[in-house]
């Protein structure tokens, strides 16, 4: 199999150095952790992009989650467009952020109002405020190795520009541990404002953890007895798991959950949906941005929540992601490598555990980028209801591949 | 004149009210402060729009500052779509956003580099992270009643869900008080990080005042002796006063400037841009969103900034403004009323100074909106590109009704 350039990638990303700091930056700068890897794409369509250089890749990250549908749905790209021509971001709201408040009330369970923002870490943010709001409290609680957006509150401590007060207020625990969550309790009690979660653990450079069975059964019970709001960042789970909220799926209630990502597949929304309960609170909180109010993103989420309820999209992205996970483990077990599959199947977190560094498993996804299948050696992927049989086929023929070479 | 039934949208904003907190929130839902208002539009189009109820009116909101060149303007839309049908959100960058900041660094005349995000806020807060980054040190000195988004550091203390850590870094003073500067410098005497202001001070609900001569070149000067980074929250009057930045209208040079509203015509993208001394820093901070990367905003942007300086927007828009002030003043004199206008033309604030309460001005404002001409009674007003002739002497015909029907 011939492997490919990326020699067009390189001299955009040299002519970006000079006017963008680090070239690419954000999460999208960390992926050039891979040295030969594609930086800059061409064309988008379905399950697959295409790069500066030509190369065709079946895309596993999904934008890192937006593309639910698959990139360029034709549904929700004309929602989009015939919005904007009646008006995208206009002086006052249009009708359209109404139906798509009640879409998301009749689609998720627990939300009886919605509140639309523009990236998930708007919403995370949002929902500590609304839990300090709404219980005069001050504190929250947090897991280690949690991700919820790049507010100060949220970063690593002695992350550049952060300062101490940033983190005065936030205690961590690790995931799955009630015995962690009931000390914190007692060692902050009754100045626990919320505790804030992902549905299961997705970090990066580590497996990705699910719930103990009856974790988070006992988080609800000691949230409730303590009076603490329980916010799930669904940010980068929703919609993969249970369209009614992740939360579902794993049997709990939650009084607030944070949208984002494959909201609007693609187009840029994130939504705070929560219980009566704390209507008056967020109403209290003043949030607002230029950009919050654009019309246009709000019509491609109600046709992309359409679509999604239409198709079944989480059981069929879950079955497509199994027959991807199923056949890895075994192209990875007939060439002599241990593959391990963790998180959910529509979200699945990769890596060959024969060496203890990660060495080999870098150098596995390497080999499978560069023959077009883009996976990522430290991060979950993201399966989207575009990927098809043949997309698997071929992928387990690219995975094959690339073990054959690693042997040579 | 006839004037407008607001039923329509008072019907949507009830149904709104069951699924969205408090039905319309954030700077939207404070322009309910006038009781019989428009809620919703139907269709937008260059200098005007459409509400639910089928009222027509001229627009000098403008999306509260995006629309610039008008609603749907062919030219950026068409940008938009193009860059849709490549492929919006993908996970990988597009070239285009290497061309946007090529034409921001091109533009700006202090701009080195370019970051890109989302909202105006995202790049406020970030400038505050690079100037902590770049410093070393912790307070950021602010101007009593400046506004630069709602991270929590930004909000008034006791704000909704705010802590006190929140504003424990934070120092504020006045607008065009060079002594305050002065003594707050002494004060923290090396522990300040960065000034953050807006080119001039645009606070709501209160005349809006420029820089006072030399007050700018002052502080440059002691932001420099310091070490302090200089951050011009150009977020609001980016475009509306100088094409290069309105620092150049005022006649000094930032170390960090925050462009986002105009920056795009109404597509959601802001950016950072600053100077080469402050690149290593903005790297060693991580920032970052899912959305960051859409590209079809940073077409639009690029679209948007071409068509900007191909007309030299600015100086059009600062005349146009001109003559809606000169012209307003005047029919107010001639009913009787003194009416005061400041900031500058592309964006005034308008008051009418016949009594201390603003009742009358909220009266006055009131009248003109239920007669066509969106105007807002606390906030300054924007003019674009679409604003023209005709619209003024419509906009002077229905100011000089509602004066009319004030004295009835």
């Amino acid at each position: 199999m011939d492997t490919y350039d990326f020699s067009s990638s390189r001299a955009l990303f040299e002519r970006a150095g000079r006017v963008i700091p680090g070239g690419i930056y954000g999460h999208y700068g960390l992926a050039m952790i891979t040295p030969e890897t594609p930086l800059y794409f061409s064309k988008a369509e379905g399950s697959h992009f295409v790069d500066v250089d030509g190369n065709r890749f079946i895309d596993y990250m999904c934008a890192y989650g937006p593309s639910i549908l698959g990139y360029n749905h034709p549904v929700v790209d004309a929602a989009a467009r015939e919005q904007v021509n009646r008006g995208n971001t206009v002086t006052l709201s249009s009708p359209v952020m109404v139906e798509l408040a009640e879409k998301l009330v009749e689609l998720i369970t627990i939300a009886d109002w919605a509140f639309f923002a523009k990236n998930g870490g708007d919403v995370t943010n949002l929902a500590t405020l609304v839990a300090r709001a709404a219980t005069g409290r001050k504190k929250i609680l947090k897991i280690n190795g949690g991700y919820h957006g790049v507010a100060p509150w949220m970063q690593e401590p002695e992350s550049g520009g952060t300062v101490d007060e940033d983190f005065a207020n936030i205690i961590s625990i690790d995931w799955n541990s009630t015995s962690q969550l009931e000390q914190a309790i007692s060692d902050h009690k009754g100045l626990i404002a919320g505790f804030i979660s992902s549905p299961y653990h997705h970090p990066v450079f580590q497996d990705n953890v699910l719930p103990e069975e009856g974790y988070w059964a006992a988080v609800e019970k000691l949230c409730r007895r303590e009076g603490i709001v329980l916010i799930v960042d669904d940010v980068r789970a929703g919609f993969r798991i249970d369209l009614r909220g992740s939360n579902e799926f794993f049997g709990f209630k939650p009084d607030l959950i944070c949208l984002g990502k494959a909201l609007a597949n693609g187009y840029p929304i994130s939504a705070l949906v929560g219980t009566d309960a704390l209507r008056e609170a967020v109403q209290g909180v003043f949030c607002t941005g230029t950009m919050y109010f654009g019309s246009a993103p709000m019509a491609a989420a109600l046709a992309n929540i359409t679509e999604l309820m239409k198709n079944d999209a989480a059981a069929l992205i879950n079955q497509t992601g199994r027959k991807l996970a199923d056949g890895l483990t075994k192209v990875a077990a007939d060439n002599g490598f241990d593959l391990k599959v963790s998180g959910p199947y529509s979200m699945p977190y990769l890596r060959i555990t024969n060496d203890d560094d990660m060495t080999l498993h870098f150098d596995w996804i390497a080999r499978c980028v560069e023959r077009g299948a883009y996976f990522l050696p430290y991060h979950n992927h993201f399966i989207s209801a575009a990927h098809t049989d043949a997309d698997i086929e071929e992928t387990l023929g690219i995975a094959n591949d690339a073990f054959q070479s690693m042997k040579q």
